[in-house]
């Protein structure tokens, strides 16, 4: 079979599984998200051993120990991917709910009722962790969707979408629900980037790369994640001890992640009371710095910045520092190198927290807090698929909701149009 | 200047003007709109002069008289721009609304909050009554629009840009909220799907053929709008008084848009009964009729349907009509043909009408009214800037609510993320 052939099936029986998929009852979904839950840790044994492949396979071909980490499965792993869809299925069924009704003068009563998107494709690079995670959030917000992992994760993902199917299946799910994309050439990517005949959407997660070829080569809608050069802005005002906390915390507790903080931001009026201590406790906590020259006076090991260094998302104990004039300037800078991901001012200033707030342009935009905390969990949303950074359909952590429509309903007793 | 260095430009100041634009007071947002209004009748001289230049050029390049009746004005249609900005102004503004706000348990207060998408991108037809009207409700959502108008309309367009733009900045709004693209060449096209840096998302509006090309070749999110194969299902318990008036309606009341019916799917047990008045009354009518074998012998004048003719949007007199065997075989022919616009059932039977609205996949599914009635207005949204058929941001008419984002506004006293 060639690869159009397996993704021109595969797309048109997942197109087919979720005109069903649209009305099932949330207790056969919720009662299938626990059967494949239950069933990954009774397969616990094949998936560790298909995953074994996978690592013995990137090893030999050189990967980083932080994408074999991102790669490696174990027990207590598997076992978080089954508490994600036991979670997911406790989480309340998005679908048929109704947001509005009204009732218009010609009698006609028009609601509006929350729907499937129908097809999710995700595209993805090599976490089996996010198989598991992406059908658990698709299926319970009544979507099919079609998988395209990672090359390096293809026996882990083959493994764990076989497990999940045939739970999912015995229990009442329709067959068809749930694909994954076995090829691993690169042309089947390309080719799924343009299947507007069964994709709704298709939502890419990983690296800025990945996005950029999805965003550039996509006919199907797509929503951006992920990418976050986030700042923080310590004000003339800030509590000094409270800055120091929050720009700490957003740079070191997880440098690796998209909500953290890339470049600091400092008034320059209190400059020389907040850098050196601030400085002095990133350089201790092995964190790299690069600044501008004014902030380069404040302590001994600062790099000098380079204008890519503003626009860069690090992903690494790296921070890059500079001294602003003022409220405005802060802005600027943040309005020309953000992600518009996530962006926090530290102020004791009514007027300047108001103004942050409304005139900085980003998903979550924070007053006195790390950014750290945008997430769908921190958020009260419960597991998220991703953070969305534009603002077509959805923007910032993508829970349930996120992954539906609306239709109108229409009630009649024969209107007809003048 | 070349076609880049105009689009750059213009990209650039709407964006500059979209940051301002975003928190402009709902008060000079309408005083603007207002002043617009009156702007363009008192210009009614100009803009009748401008228009009858494209008249004349589009006379001699042999357009269709349905294509030069949309690019025509007239003193009464320029009064319609200005009494659709006076009603755009006279919506509630949708900037600002909080539709929630919550507290989690670390004490960080979570807000929603809506924002304008940013800067709008609407590449439309020779029909200068849409500059206007998109003008309107852009500004009254606070977003800046970058507008691409057939070239047939460019004299007409550049004078009623001209002096919405005056009338606008004297009135407060920021410059470069406004941008007409000037240059007709189809490459300024090309290049404006591609500004992602400058626009947040493109609205197509016109015949199937533009649509595509849009959603084809733009790298910018897109909302697609409304191409409408749209289907009145007479079921065995439709009452056949109200099923002929809504058949009839839906079909002849306005051929040429969207929302009107194209193909009538009818059930055998009460073909006999419904067809040879319904068949009879739109022949009088001067509709053509095109059937399958079962409905051609209900009337003389009914041609063959071919299997392009179920997938065909005719915008015209023409309707294609099937007798089908079941409820079932209905819901499948529309999920094989539909657009995914508006769909009808007539019928008295409760249990069906339950599973047209659940199972059938459209913006608008009706029990016993006709399609027609799939529009803003109608709908008590107000002005729209056209009908959504994809399921991504926005389903259906969209008003001003679906020109805006949401951002998340966090309020916090110090937290960092464990």
């Amino acid at each position: 079979m060639s690869f159009r052939q397996e993704l021109e099936q595969k797309g048109s029986q997942a197109k087919n599984a979720a005109r069903r998929l649209a009305f099932l009852a949330s207790s056969v979904k919720d009662h299938a998200l626990y059967a494949m839950a239950d069933s990954l840790e009774k397969h616990m044994t094949g998936i560790l051993a298909a995953n074994a492949q996978d690592m013995e396979a990137a090893r030999k071909q050189g990967l980083s120990n932080a994408l074999l980490d991102r790669l490696l499965l174990t027990e207590d792993r598997v076992r978080g991917m089954a508490d994600g869809l036991r979670q997911a299925a406790a989480l309340p069924d998005p679908i048929g709910e109704v947001p509005g009704m009204w009732k218009r003068p010609n009698g006609l009563e028009i609601g509006k009722i929350r729907v499937p998107l129908g097809v999710i494709g995700i595209i993805y690079e090599a976490r089996p962790n996010v198989t598991a995670d992406a059908i658990g959030l698709c299926l319970k917000s009544g979507n099919a969707v079609l998988l395209r992992g990672g090359s390096e994760a293809i026996s882990s993902n083959i493994a764990i979408v076989r497990v999940l199917t045939q739970a999912a299946e015995t229990a009442g799910i329709p067959t068809g629900a749930i694909h994954l994309i076995e090829i691993t050439d690169r042309s089947a990517v390309d080719y799924m980037l343009k299947m507007n005949q069964y994709l709704d959407v298709i939502i890419p997660r990983g690296g800025a790369g990945l996005i950029r070829t999805v965003v550039e080569n996509s006919t199907v809608p797509v929503i951006e994640t992920g990418s976050g050069v986030c700042h923080t802005y310590i004000d003339v005002t800030a509590n000094l001890d409270m800055a120091q906390a929050i720009a700490f915390n957003a740079k070191v507790s997880r440098p690796g992640v998209c909500n953290s903080m890339e470049t600091l931001l400092v008034h320059e009026t209190i400059a020389a009371a907040f850098l050196p201590s601030m400085l002095s406790r990133y350089h201790e906590a092995g964190v790299e710095l690069r600044g501008c020259d004014k902030t380069r006076q404040y302590h001994s090991a600062v790099l000098p910045a380079t204008e890519e260094d503003w626009a860069t998302e690090y992903h690494d104990l790296i921070v890059s520092i500079k001294v602003v004039a003022s409220l405005d300037e802060a802005i600027d800078h943040i309005d020309r190198y953000s992600t518009r991901h996530s962006e926090a001012i530290v102020t004791s200033d009514y007027f300047n927290a108001r103004r942050f707030q409304r005139e900085v342009d980003a998903a979550a935009v924070y007053v006195n807090a790390s950014t750290r905390f945008t997430d769908g969990c921190e958020f009260g949303f419960g597991a998220e698929i991703g953070i969305s950074t534009q603002k077509l359909h959805a923007r910032g952590p993508m829970g349930l909701p996120e992954l539906t429509s609306i239709k109108y309903i229409i009630f009649g007793d024969g209107q007809i149009r003048e």
